[in-house]
């Protein structure tokens, strides 16, 4: 059976521990967990890039950054990709969302192009081809959005409500400080629960689905929290107490010898202020109230499909672009190849009866984050776009169907952007980076550095980098077999699709070209 | 010094080993070899893949096939990609054409971006951004061509006279019989040689540069032949006889145990008809006289170039899409990776005084053939554009100047549209290979099959094929190293360049993000 709708949703930095149903003593998150006890959880779920934009082009194209080009947040996706939204709207479909998507229009190449300014294409094409019902990206100031307006609308006087008031809260002097810093988000945010960012846009989820009808849909519902700015509103603020959070995880020893590019990491500000322990304290408590908000509206949005019948035609993912360190491993935000970051969870529920033996089950086989985009094209019955696609459909695995299985997933960085650039001297070619990651190794392949490695039957936290160790260099040798496997596998070959290719093998003559011939 | 002028010359399907100042002992080539007396003979220079199309967009992109993602002749080059001819242009300069390109239109690319059809952008994409003086690209039928315009204007009376005079002969019983037929070769071409392809396309170009005079130009001219159909116009036709070739190279080990996918092309048309000795007795001495041709009419156009003053301020660039097996190793045309066809003639003349120390010589070191976009985008002074561009420019080489030098040279193939693959029962995607070549070794790696290895210090032949010997198998894990750096190094972040990186490195205060601060 092929699912009539499909709802996409993705949260922003969402670490793969931070839910009720992946084994948190504390968070709850019912409604998730309800989410996996109707469809099945990935537990080893990996992105392409431990970056938003990296990530989710990676996520809206099912292409590697080594293929779609976007390696880091401000490297906008080339005008020649194509994304999910645009293999939509080849069938008549559309990709509609509410949320962020973090693309960034490729405004060189639309030029280069000359794609009319104000054309329809150039709108789609700025947007990644998402139908933008209501675009917020988050994390920073979006003065001119519908989200802003709303916000003044509710009251919030000011040209930047979000500033002012949703990233913002009154201290115990009575002064406006803003959840920029984080010594203050143990504070309820200025704006009320039911106009945060987390309300908002599923509102704008909500209102959509309802407005559908029994008309088809695909709905990306792509919410900014639990990223930060970490200022939660009342009453998420002070919903847990740092005794209910995970510990921090990190080892004195880790920075001893460290790998060059995480020492230099450790110098850049986010790192610097997540090893004192003061700002992970502050901010774990409140970046699990997000979470429960999250899932919170989450319950919501169940309630409407329950309502309006929506779980019988519906594919549901839900997933996140990356995790958090928090202060583990001595760093702060992402893009270290730690699984704290780069794996996420991803539960998906197929409506089919197909899948009904999977449910509640979790898969531990990798999965990706590029499996994503094939998954919901073949759940909508839609052509693969296989030369061009490089994840695979996890339908198979919900269905019980045999399916080849990843033995080991990659994930990539480009650094060039950050401050680690300058400290290590590195030209902006010579930053980037790649993982593999097997059910026993982790091995990190840097561009002009040395490997990093971590044995996880032993060391399951990556606590202790083996990159040096001399008696491994043949699991390292093994892992760089794996990495170039990968690399000769990515698809290059866009223009021509394989039917095509099937169509044209072994014809020439018929073009006249008669070469060969005695 | 810059240069003012460009003259890029490409012959197709010439061999490396056919030149005399390669040391050929018979075929006469004065002009090709007063070039490399002037400049500098790149003995060991490679193309990125052996075929046409995927060869030339490398060398017109100056980035490889995994890439540009044109990997094979039908694969049209993406309208993502950029060209020579659009970085010119970007400068305000031209890339003006006289002869082949092989450039497919990307129309999907083209419909899917609303390119106006027949707009100028359009037919400049469709062109790959040359300025087509005079396109012929020989190889098949063009009857609406300026080409088949002049002949029926000198009298050719036919609808097609490329196929009834240029390619056909009159044989011994008087019947008109065609080139395409390799046992009519050794029959003069029913053109006169004032008419043929090569001094046809001369011509334009010599036209072009009298033309402008004393303005700057670029201009690629690209000879058709010796590629097939093979057959020359008088007295070139019968300018050698067989043994003033050079003889068959092969050996009937080869056949034994031969690697899969060189068995399954010996199960194609070319191949079959090429392991017979009559078929490569009666093409080679053609061969030899339409390259001695191509020499004749370079030694008119150095006159040219003599009496306007332009050496004095044109980059001269000689070389050859990919060479053409003949029956060497029991294979005909090219696409695999014996060094008879990815080696190629590269001469570069550079009128700079810096270059003077270097006339002459021979550099035995490793080039590519997608160094030569940015060999010329650095002799005209203009932009690297080096965050896309994959190859190094040759000029440090021939001024004497310091330069990274390759360890290795890597060539692609796609072998999805070739009979080879139906004969293997593989699917579309996956025929690609890569070839690793340093001095010592070469390593063929092909996507699913045993790896072909060849010793070539012991064996420069390239007569036995290692891949399967044990005792090596830690120099193909070496070479599979290699290849993995090259993979490493390809540039997909196109969409950004290494200046905007660096400006935007560590910069993100301004655009009012904050993340990180306590």
């Amino acid at each position: 059976m092929t699912a009539r709708n499909v709802l996409f949703i993705m949260c922003d930095q969402l670490r793969h521990d931070h839910l009720g149903c992946a084994g948190h003593p504390y968070l709850r998150t019912p409604n998730i967990d309800a989410l996996a006890r109707r469809g099945v959880r990935f537990s080893q779920a990996y992105v392409a890039s431990g970056v938003c934009g990296p990530s989710r082009m990676s996520y809206y194209t099912g292409r590697y950054p080594s293929s779609h080009g976007a390696t880091w947040n401000r490297v906008p996706l080339g005008v020649g990709e194509m994304t999910l939204g645009e293999y939509l709207r080849t069938a008549g479909r559309e990709l509609s969302l509410a949320g962020k998507t973090h693309v960034m229009p490729d405004e060189d190449g639309i030029r280069r192009l000359g794609i009319a300014h104000g054309s329809d294409l150039a709108t789609r094409l700025r947007a990644g081809y998402f139908e933008e019902l209501d675009r917020h990206d988050g994390h920073h100031a979006e003065p001119h959005s519908a989200y802003a307006d709303y916000l003044r609308a509710q009251g919030y006087d000011s040209a930047d409500p979000w500033t002012d008031y949703v990233i913002s809260a009154i201290d115990e002097n009575g002064q406006v400080v803003s959840g920029w810093n984080m010594r203050n988000v143990h504070l309820p945010a200025r704006v009320a629960e039911a106009h945060s960012e987390t309300a908002y846009t599923t509102e704008r989820a909500m209102e959509f689905i309802e407005a559908r009808g029994d008309d088809p849909w695909v709905l990306h519902l792509s919410l900014v929290k639990p990223h930060w700015p970490y200022m939660a509103p009342a009453p998420y603020h002070q919903r847990y107490t740092l005794d209910q959070c995970l510990p921090l995880h990190r080892d004195p020893a880790e920075l001893e010898n460290a790998h060059p590019v995480a020492a230099a990491y450790r110098t850049q500000e986010e790192c610097v202020n997540f090893m004192r322990a003061e700002v992970s304290d502050k901010v774990r408590p409140a970046y699990q109230g997000l979470i429960e908000q999250v899932d919170d509206h989450l319950g919501r949005l169940w309630e409407l499909l329950e309502r309006t019948g929506r779980w019988q035609d519906t594919l549901v993912v839900f997933t996140a672009d990356h995790g958090d360190f928090l202060g583990d491993h001595w760093l702060g935000e992402k893009e270290l190849f730690y699984d704290t970051v780069q794996k996420v969870p991803m539960i998906v529920y197929d409506p089919s009866a197909e899948a009904d033996a999977s449910r509640g089950t979790v898969d531990e086989r990798f999965v990706s984050c590029v499996d994503v985009a094939p998954t919901i094209l073949q759940a909508l019955g839609l052509p693969a776009f296989d030369h061009r696609i490089e994840g695979q459909s996890l339908l198979a695995a919900l269905r019980g169907q045999d399916a080849p299985h990843r033995e080991f997933v990659v994930s990539e960085l480009d650094y060039s952007f950050r401050k680690a650039r300058l400290v290590l001297g590195r030209q902006p070619d010579e930053c980037r980076a790649w993982m593999v990651r097997t059910q026993r190794w982790k091995y990190v392949h840097w561009m002009g550095l040395r490997p990093q490695l971590f044995d996880l039957a032993r060391d399951p936290g990556e606590l202790q980098d083996l990159g040096e160790d001399a008696s491994l260099e043949g699991v390292r040798a093994e892992m760089r077999e794996h990495l170039l496997t990968w690399f000769t596998r990515l698809k290059p070959r866009v223009t021509v699709d394989n039917a095509l290719v099937a169509a044209k093998t072994d014809v020439y003559k018929k073009a006249g070209v008669f070469y060969g011939v005695w």
